[in-house]
């Protein structure tokens, strides 16, 4: 992978608006992978300088995301133990790495998805918003348990519509609304269901803009708010800058008028306080404290 | 104003989903003018109950619209006092009783943003939801007052893109935001704004959909929220049923999924305690009490 597709991957990346942080930190793994094995370099130490300049790109692409920073620096970290007195064998294993974080990544994913499904139970409607590779995984576990899902079409690029269409795929009732009426459609839901982009070190939780709507509406109606997502999501102390990614305004199709600023943030912070439950591959989380260990 | 020609206005009336209730409501007194001055009838016996009947058509036409029901019951309360000896001289006076209506709650609505903008000051930040002729009337009186307008697109059929147009025709500097983003960006303004619908009786606001959100996130914000509306817009004690209108849900825009049902109700109910004062055209109130009186 020389330098120009690299570039164009990471343009790609900053500009993709439909996968979530897990599937985007699992593809940065792979042009990792990809990169390690034909980037060009003549030697161990231009490969290792060349990685770790990638990395960073990588990160600084999409700042919102934890699990991209976690599953990179823990690939990062890793590559100073890898042996490096042969470029071959450096390539190989370097590779090697960054598919063995690919495939922890989807384990952990397919763990908190099965805790999530154990916690929740059957029969049960579930309110969601945005769209989430988690989330995605705990319907498909709870395809056969009796559930109703209400889900948010999630503005401004409506990924609530791919969401509908695999719970159609999955024989689930859904029913699909704006944003707007999230207000209304909690006070029916047992359970609000939300993924996260990252968690904070004070365990709030960075998502879709819309969340802390559903997060509010939930804690007003006296509905419990879980959140689902893998431990990597989490930032660790001292990462506690978080800037909120402002998209394209056009992506609104509003009307284009003098004195008018369309404004685009894809997402918010929801206060650890209005969260009844975190659930990730070790179990459920409640008050900050693991309190059922359900991993296998 | 014959049958047919009745009956498609009500179609019109019962399918608008740009002008607010307020308009709609003097939309029908005009209605009822006509009507009073050439819907077919042998004499006023015969022209009093066609009358009584198109107004429980127009009532019945827009369920939740608590001033189509005030200012058609005063209307038709009105008509037992007029002069029943002629059906010219009644046809007439009928007529004029509505346009009286129309008038006077024209005045109501001007007196009520003369007191809300009175209220609101200088070199505010405003955030608000959906549009409503009374806040319109809001915005253009504060427009030299170097105010600033966040104003959500208003789904499904955006006619925060309406606001946002008279606001940059007024010089107010808007940004416009996904209803998404509610939560986001009611944090950074000094007030929030809402029209309303109807008020019910134990003083909880009927409002568009994404209301409640609004209160909700200033709530949490510690944003305070200001209602302003005519008071002919409060449902009186006794009318406490609150059909919430639904629409058609094709107004989404979302795919045609098995077992996916796309959801369109127009309203939300926000309770009286998120409510920090009301406002109209007697004055200020809070807590349930009028506490400054403004009116002219």
């Amino acid at each position: 992978m020389d330098a120009s597709a690299f570039e164009t991957a990471v343009q790609e990346l900053h500009a993709d608006r439909v996968r979530g942080a897990s599937e985007l930190a699992r593809r940065c793994l792979d042009l990792l992978a990809l990169s390690a094995q034909s980037a060009p370099a003549g030697g161990c130490a231009e490969l290792l300088q060349l990685l770790a300049q990638r990395c960073a790109r990588l990160v600084a692409a999409r700042p919102s995301m934890a699990p991209i920073e976690n599953l990179l620096d823990a690939w990062s970290n890793g590559l100073g133990h890898l042996d490096s007195s042969s470029l071959t064998v450096l390539r190989s294993t370097a590779a090697e790495l960054a598919r063995e974080g690919i495939w922890q990544s989807k384990r952990a994913l397919l763990r908190s998805a099965e805790n999530a499904a154990a916690q929740i139970g059957d029969d049960k409607t579930l309110i969601t918003h945005s769209l989430s590779s988690t989330l995605l995984a705990v319907f498909e576990r709870l395809q056969a348990r009796n559930i109703r899902v209400i889900v948010t079409e999630s503005r401004p690029l409506n990924e609530g519509h791919i969401l509908a269409r695999r719970l159609s795929d999955w024989n689930i009732p859904t029913q699909l609304i704006t944003d707007a009426q999230l207000g209304l459609f909690t006070a029916q839901a047992d359970l609000a269901l939300l993924g996260a982009d990252s968690l904070l070190p004070d365990g709030s939780l960075v998502n879709k803009a819309g969340s802390l709507l559903l997060a509010l509406a939930a804690n007003h109606s006296g509905v419990p708010l879980y959140v689902c997502c893998e431990s990597f999501k989490q930032r660790r102390t001292g990462q506690t800058q978080m800037p909120l990614e402002e998209m394209a305004a056009g992506e609104l199709g509003a009307p284009s008028l003098p004195g008018v600023r369309a404004r685009n943030i894809y997402f918010d912070i929801t206060p650890a306080s209005l969260i009844s439950r975190w659930i990730d591959e070790h179990g459920v989380h409640a008050d900050g404290k693991l309190s059922i260990t359900t991993g296998k």
